[in-house]
């Protein structure tokens, strides 16, 4: 990081790290928003084939983009609602001079449809917001908490615009909770998704599932299959050595 | 078992077992249906309190009541399509002199409502049929394919009846397939369920899961909690340490 001029890079609070594998930059700051494991883990469920275009609802800085982006895809477009994140993401993604393969587009997810256009792509990724705004005191103007709770769109936006976007038996892939799992279920048959892949996530192998994975597909069949507990700690502060090798792979 | 006259009680193919930890006496058929470790797991599963009315749907042979028999249920009432199955039940039943406490219903799931009445239990159980009618080369006339298609009632069927039959906050207990997760939850808010544990049941850690078990309260507002996976085997043929206690339990 020699090289590089940092003060002219990054804004009071700004830090820069680097992805442990790729060696890709990212522009976070520590007071807004930084990504945490669900973004590997929901990098490394999503399948992404060779010239796939890809839209990431909620991209934050840009994380899922970064780690998707030296896989298969043609095309990543990356929609943050946030001003401040969305001008980290453009910032990182040149800086990795990565500006013909990702797009980070300013806009609210409810919005998809009219910023891409319908039938415009093959996946769907999306960490968005998990919490509904009646739960916890939040003041709406924080980052974080637009982040983390549906404040300006909620979880029938992130999978009807979803629907609306993907080509037919395009593929949505979504990290959440297993508390709004029912309501996934039930949006999936309203936007007509096909429930296929279903992975959920334990802090340990003796814990209540924190996150669930699931994959869409449109207008497919349901033939759901419920992958292997994806256990993230062997023993408090040590990962599973499925945990380090998403890590170490993306 | 020597004071037993087994000619006296057997029918010709039936053969008597007895259930491990209580010694209670099951009578069953190997050429029909002979209960597995499902029944052990939802037995396990369902939560039962203080004098509460339990009804099981597709009792087959009456293997749920008995192993629940021991706990806190005031009365366990076990819905069999099949004569011969209901009939095996009844006899296992009087056979273990719980005539006070289980009662054997020969009847359809589909009735259940016009046999016990809306408002009428506490609790349902059911391991159903797992399978649609139309996977699978079936002979309708056969007892196995009665127990595990859906030839004379279907998921939809159990879910509305066991709604039906519930007191207001009633409890729902189901062991089925994760292909059919979607159903479940899309049923379940139809029929005003609150989906509110999953649990997922994995033939060994690295594998996807075979069965899952899922508790939906009627009328509650869902707050679905994810269960730690339960796993079968540690390694081929040596059940984990849980499923051992499970089975030493009931």
């Amino acid at each position: 990081m020699q090289d590089l001029d940092l003060e002219a890079i990054l804004q009071p609070g700004e830090q820069l790290d680097i992805l442990k594998n790729s060696g890709l930059k990212i522009i976070q700051n520590r007071g807004k928003f930084m990504f945490g494991i669900d973004a590997y883990l929901l990098a490394d469920f999503a399948e992404i084939r060779n010239e796939e275009v890809v839209v990431d609802f909620g991209t934050g800085t840009g994380i899922i983009p970064l780690l998707v982006s030296g896989g298969r895809a043609k095309y990543i477009h990356a929609l943050e609602l946030q001003e401040e994140s969305a001008d980290m993401a453009k910032r990182s993604v040149a800086l990795n001079g990565l500006e013909e393969k990702i797009t980070i587009v300013q806009g609210n997810i409810k919005d998809a449809q009219k910023i891409f256009g319908g039938n415009f792509c093959n996946v769907v990724v999306s960490n968005p917001p998990y919490m509904k705004t009646d739960t916890g005191k939040l003041n709406p103007s924080e980052a974080k908490n637009i982040a983390r709770h549906e404040i300006f769109c909620n979880l029938e936006d992130v999978i009807k615009e979803a629907s609306k976007i993907l080509k037919s038996n395009g593929r949505f892939y979504m990290i959440h909770r297993p508390e709004r799992l029912s309501e996934i279920f039930v949006l999936f048959e309203k936007y007509k998704f096909a429930a296929r892949r279903l992975r959920n996530i334990f802090p340990a192998k003796d814990k209540k599932a924190t996150m669930i994975l699931i994959e869409g597909r449109k207008t497919g069949s349901s033939d759901l299959k419920i992958e292997p507990p994806l256990i993230v700690y062997e023993t408090p502060g040590k990962y599973t050595t499925e945990v380090e090798e998403i890590y170490s792979r993306l």
